[in-house]
């Protein structure tokens, strides 16, 4: 298992999550079994099995309802991503070839649906109907947020007045709110409410995960432009070849209005070149500095939040989680 | 809301199960809604819902939790047959659009997604760990079986011995299970678990809509070769010319070791006329009535394990739905 040096104390535990999200079920055969584990293998940086484990650590939490909690956010999380990748025509994550680069799309969406269902199983495992409730509350955030992006893909959004801005600041938040924020949010949440934490800790470390979630996407959507092609497995300007405008790209079209470029990308992606370019265009400009602004102030709210909780490691460990959303490049 | 007569008793828990289905969530936008409408209108004969409140009624059931669960169930079901239809590729049901007929594969696969989520939030509503536990269990067994059926596809199974007869009958019966005994079931034993019945009238529910859901489907695949296409709305065969070989084939293959037409429609149902030939073949045969025998067998013991039941209205209308089952003609 490869995860971050800050996240070495916990790494006891975290392997006890790969072995849960690992052990086969009743229903499994061979084929199913290999590609569970081979999904499992190529899964990433375990962050938000972290932060379930950090908030449940903070309460006297039943250690295998904790592991089931987490296990399960991880394996939402996959489960995601099977069907994201296969809606993008992904043919590579982390390095690795997506399932739909592999199987039919009939067996990559039913390997989908049985990851959202052994997920299900997983957050079933902590016998507590608010953990469930959160989970399907959360999977229904997740799905609808991701649809409403199909319907809103190839839109040029409108920036060209004060209004138009926060309108399409505010469609931008609530799509990564979905995509990722509620997700970080279940993770913190749920482990305050399996802990059996006073109300107003719930709250905080629902608010800790959900802006940490907030910042930890547009980092993501940083990267989309910044980062290195080699490190993060796929190519630059991904989000903008699919006709998804991210943070970087809004604040480039609000300080470049007379710009026609972006407006030509999401219209036809064809021309690589002109992707390139203007990929190019955004790193040169200050919309980098601006959306990594953005992440530093949310990950500063949400280190605010932690204040409302008793100072301990596993605090310290969620406050130098936060600080390293902002400066990880991949 | 168009369901069968021996339902009209359960008209109006139905209706409220409707609106449960309908009622719109804080995360529905308008293109979402119009489409989960569309869905639900098109919707069929609501005998799982109605499964789970005829069980429910056995017992002093709180009214609200009941109806949850019964609407829990019928999104499930939706779920799956969005997904269904867009992996089989089939551009109709029950006389309508699918669908993937008028959406990306994209917008189709996250749909699906979203009603499962909505699905997982309505078993939430029961606030019972054991119920939502069954849901999730049952969702698990659901995808690995569909999931089976991919791998399974196209294959010819040996039926020239007795044990291989046995093996080829198991898979098939396992297939059935997830595709639609195991939520006929799910049905029974959560509205039985959530009535607070005892353990041994618990399991005999459960038994009996395991037992009808297999009888039900059996049903359902001697209706693809004996049904009339324009009261199913789809071609004659279609389970054949996608390659899954149901209980009739079976029979069939036992009895005409020598006739090499379904094997070659396996491989390649691009003739039509050859699979219209073999559905007449099949028809014409013993097969069809060999299936419907063992659909027959598997009501009555249904009825047999409603006999562990107290008497009551609602139980007599079990009985009855189960000769419904075999008598039907969609």
């Amino acid at each position: 298992m490869k995860t971050i040096s800050l996240l070495e104390p916990l790494r006891e535990d975290l392997e006890r999550v790969e072995q849960k999200l690992r052990e086969p079920t009743h229903l499994e055969y061979p084929q199913l079994t290999a590609v569970l584990q081979s999904l499992l293998d190529s899964g990433g940086k375990r962050v938000r099995p972290a932060l379930a484990l950090l908030a449940g650590s903070l309460y006297p939490t039943d250690g295998q309802k904790l592991i089931s909690l987490a296990a399960s956010v991880e394996m939402l999380h996959t489960a995601t991503l099977v069907h994201d990748d296969l809606i993008d025509g992904a043919l590579v994550r982390r390095g690795n070839d997506t399932l739909n680069a592999r199987w039919s799309t009939g067996a990559t969406v039913l390997m989908g649906d049985y990851l959202f269902a052994r997920a299900a199983a997983l957050a079933a495992e902590t016998d507590d109907v608010r953990v469930m409730a959160i989970f399907s509350d959360t999977l229904m955030t997740i799905c609808s947020g991701e649809l409403r992006q199909i319907f809103d893909r190839h839109n040029l959004p409108r920036v060209d007045d004060e209004a138009a801005w926060e309108e399409a600041l505010a469609r931008y938040d609530q799509r990564i709110h979905a995509k990722t924020a509620s997700l970080f949010r279940a993770a913190t949440e749920a482990a305050a409410v399996l802990g059996g934490a006073p109300r107003e800790q719930e709250v905080a470390l629902g608010e800790y995960g959900r802006l940490l979630g907030t910042a930890f996407q547009i980092v993501d959507d940083v990267l989309d432009f910044e980062g290195d092609e080699s490190v993060l497995g796929k190519p630059v300007g991904s989000d903008l070849r699919e006709g998804i405008v991210t943070l970087p790209v809004l604040y480039f079209l609000r300080d470049q209005p007379q710009d026609g470029r972006v407006a030509a990308i999401l219209e036809s992606a064809e021309d690589d070149s002109l992707v390139r370019e203007v990929v190019a265009a955004i790193r040169d400009s200050g919309a980098i500095d601006l959306a990594l602004e953005r992440a530093r102030s949310l990950v500063a709210q949400s280190q605010q939040a932690l204040s409302l909780l008793p100072e301990s490691a596993s605090r310290a460990r969620m406050w130098s989680l936060a600080d390293y959303t902002v400066s990880r490049n991949k």
